[in-house]
């Protein structure tokens, strides 16, 4: 893919500055772009390395002044590199077709222009939506449903009655519906297994990272909302709710019947307790425990967690309590001297 | 599946009062109920739902008074419960028999009624017991011996010579017998590896979650006694020994050569340091950083951990911390001035 | 495999003790070992394990005092041991050659003496090295190149472009290669994907736990340096970069951008926050939360991290801060007493 810098920037629907004949071939950042890279200023203290970019064109804010090479404005610079970044790197996608080595059921509904990788095992009743990309190696038990133009990357097992939504990206090794953890104990100190026989609902729009496992509700359905987006190796347990636009980073952990708001992040490796209701637009700061429903619009750190300022209070002081734990009992020394002096 | 309530309630071994002619078609719970469903009440506190169920009918405890649907009598309703929910829902298995996909050594002993889905590969000297079923995808190393009517879903990985008992569920995506992560440390800092030459022991009745991993042991065997149920995401290192009936809820990490006692409760997230002694019967609360032994019958939480007591003592402290501090360096001036006041 | 005790200890260019003619046929720890077996003595306090081992022969280090059996003498017995260990147990690897039930592109160039196993999908325009070996049912996405005499496991997915070095041991179920975890927030709430574009390079001679997921860059490279050691359901982000010689025990995760430094030490369950610096020699423990740069040589713990020692007087407090805040009331109680009776 090669665009003059007028072509890509009618493209991108942004007005330009300079050369309009200059050839672009791809993106970079600022500090690794070579000749025929776009590049774009996200900050303005990346303004240094914007002045000794290899670069061939930047999209800049309107005001920033530079005119080493041509340059393209936008508001958003940003997103307006992102719509660059989707025009020269068109992501690794198979052709559409069921591979001969494939094992697809007679009884599974195939939608047009579907793409069915190698050695994937696609069983009864499953339906898969126009234009979905199954990569190899994937099993997809009966009855699943998968919309249209989902990515589900090798590897992946999506177990018996899930439903997949449309444009879900599904990278590889996921396992969405393996049983719930429910058990009860027996007097014998067994643990007898509860059936798990609700399934899991990933709405239109949801991105899953590698090797994140989803469980299927006991009873009913586990419930991952429209737009949510999921790193890797999180775990949502059964019957969790999880909102609209949601952020889980990595190695997040949801216990069973939790639920989590709409646009709430949820940082790295936080945990969030069972039967918790974490509000809309809740921050949670990495490695926090969750342990008691969340108002909506908190900001909460740690474990086990408090406001966010009281978290920052309280561990500004740690480092220090040493040292006034020691001052606190010179104090008392001096106190008691001087009650005795005194009694004297 | 269709019962008359007087036919759940025989299979049930329950007593049952109201019209035993109405018919029972699945499981639900209180709020999701339609017709046809049968619940159960869990908790006084859910009797509001019970009043408002669209269910059918509904297992109560003695004494619990309700007579608008027909009601089925039980000292423990969770556990008549999940007996009818297994009536209801059997979980999805393939049929017995190795599909000709699969790839399967001509050493290999595989029992009767047993079923290996499509793009197995079982390796040399694999012994499988009667009415075992392996999902499609698994892949067996040579030497592993799997016991009868075990579970192993769809792209797990089963390593060289690991041992699995009967009735074992293993979920997707789950590896067992991995290499254990030891490396002698030369003088130029690179890392000499340790061969990894034991192995690892499942029991019956284990169950383990999808995507977790057992790692072998250096030397002799990572062992998971029966009963056992492990969670998705869980690390269980080389040389580890877990008692029987333990429970490992999500994201548990335990290192090498540690062991934990039976019927000990590993809440999510918890990591247990390497050759530390866990006893039986211990709770460890949610993120807990287990670093030293613990005595059976302990209840701990925290990282570093403390008595689940003490635990709580030093965290609803730890919000007026900052402001007990505060008035710590104020009691201090006042006494110097009262000091400096008494000097003169 | 038997060897002598002569010839043994002729193949570990060690001195060796008492009757050379005795059989080896294996290795052992102290406590499992029987006759035929080779053992050797860690730490002084084995010592008593040393004096029951049913073993034939023990590598002990010089001056060590044992002439029960016949003994191999050598500075570092632990490595001694592991060349044993190497000797006895030859890690199972497939015979070379491609599996006709392997997908190999026409377009992928594969060294000799290559196994590819079963159900592998091998993309076009990959190239292997020489004598590596690739397990069934992995997944090869397009571009991606495998140094020579480097082992991939099953159900490992390697995405597109990815470069792996030679020697390189990758276990079963790791994901190299993924998209990254980057979003723009779009005014109405919802994540606009960021293109990943960028890959991954893992160089020679690392080794990558099971279930492990090392994403790709957004745009460049993801970097795991030479030497590298990473455990099992580790996390490593987009444009993260680790140094050589590094450790990252099991569970761990490196949020994007962010750099490790060589011979760095992240123990299990660490997570590392965005664009931070963790210096060379680090040591981090258990648990711990890295929010800052963090200077070469540092030892810390905690999260909030502290410096070690620090976060020890800390710790060593926590358990005594109820009783001192209680003592700290009654001395302001006395302390506003004494002042009142002064008054008067």
């Amino acid at each position: 893919m090669k665009l003059t810098v007028k072509e890509l920037a009618e493209r991108l629907n942004c007005p330009f500055e300079g050369d309009g004949t200059v050839l672009i071939t791809g993106v970079a950042s600022l500090e690794k772009a070579k000749s025929g890279d776009l590049v774009f200023l996200a900050k303005p203290k990346s303004r240094e390395l914007l002045e000794k970019t290899g670069a061939s064109a930047a999209i800049l804010p309107p005001g920033e002044k530079f005119d080493r090479i041509p340059v393209l404005r936008a508001d958003n610079t940003h997103l307006a590199f992102v719509r660059a970044t989707e025009i020269f790197n068109r992501p690794y996608r198979p052709e559409p077709g069921i591979h001969p080595a494939a094992l697809v059921s007679g009884s599974a509904k195939i939608g047009p222009q579907v793409s069915i990788g190698a050695f994937c095992v696609v069983g009864d009743d499953v339906e898969i939506g126009e234009s979905a990309v199954i990569f190899p190696l994937v099993t997809i038990y009966p009855r699943v449903k998968i919309g249209a133009r989902t990515v589900v990357h090798s590897n992946t097992s999506l177990r018996e009655g899930v439903r997949i939504g449309s444009r879900v990206i599904i990278h590889n090794g996921v396992v969405i519906g393996a049983d719930g953890f429910g058990y009860l104990r027996s007097d014998d100190g067994t643990h007898i297994k509860i059936p798990q026989v609700g399934t899991v609902v990933i709405e239109d729009d949801v991105e899953i990272g590698a090797n994140t496992t989803i469980d299927r509700a006991a009873l009913g359905e586990t419930i991952v909302r429209k737009g949510t987006k999921i790193d890797d190796l999180v775990m949502v347990a059964h019957n969790v709710e999880i909102g609209e636009n949601a952020i889980l980073v990595a190695q997040v952990g949801i216990a069973g019947s939790s639920k989590v708001g709409r646009s709430t992040i949820l940082s790295g490796q936080v945990g969030v307790a069972d039967h918790v209701d974490v509000g809309d637009n809740v921050i949670i700061a990495a490695k926090s425990g969750v342990t008691k429903n969340i108002p909506s619009g908190s900001f909460i750190s740690g474990s086990p967690h408090l406001d966010i300022r009281d978290w920052r209070k309280f561990w500004a002081l740690a480092p220090q309590l040493y040292d006034i734990v020691k001052d606190f009992k010179k104090l008392k020394a001096r106190f008691e001297e001087l009650e005795k002096s005194l009694k004297k």
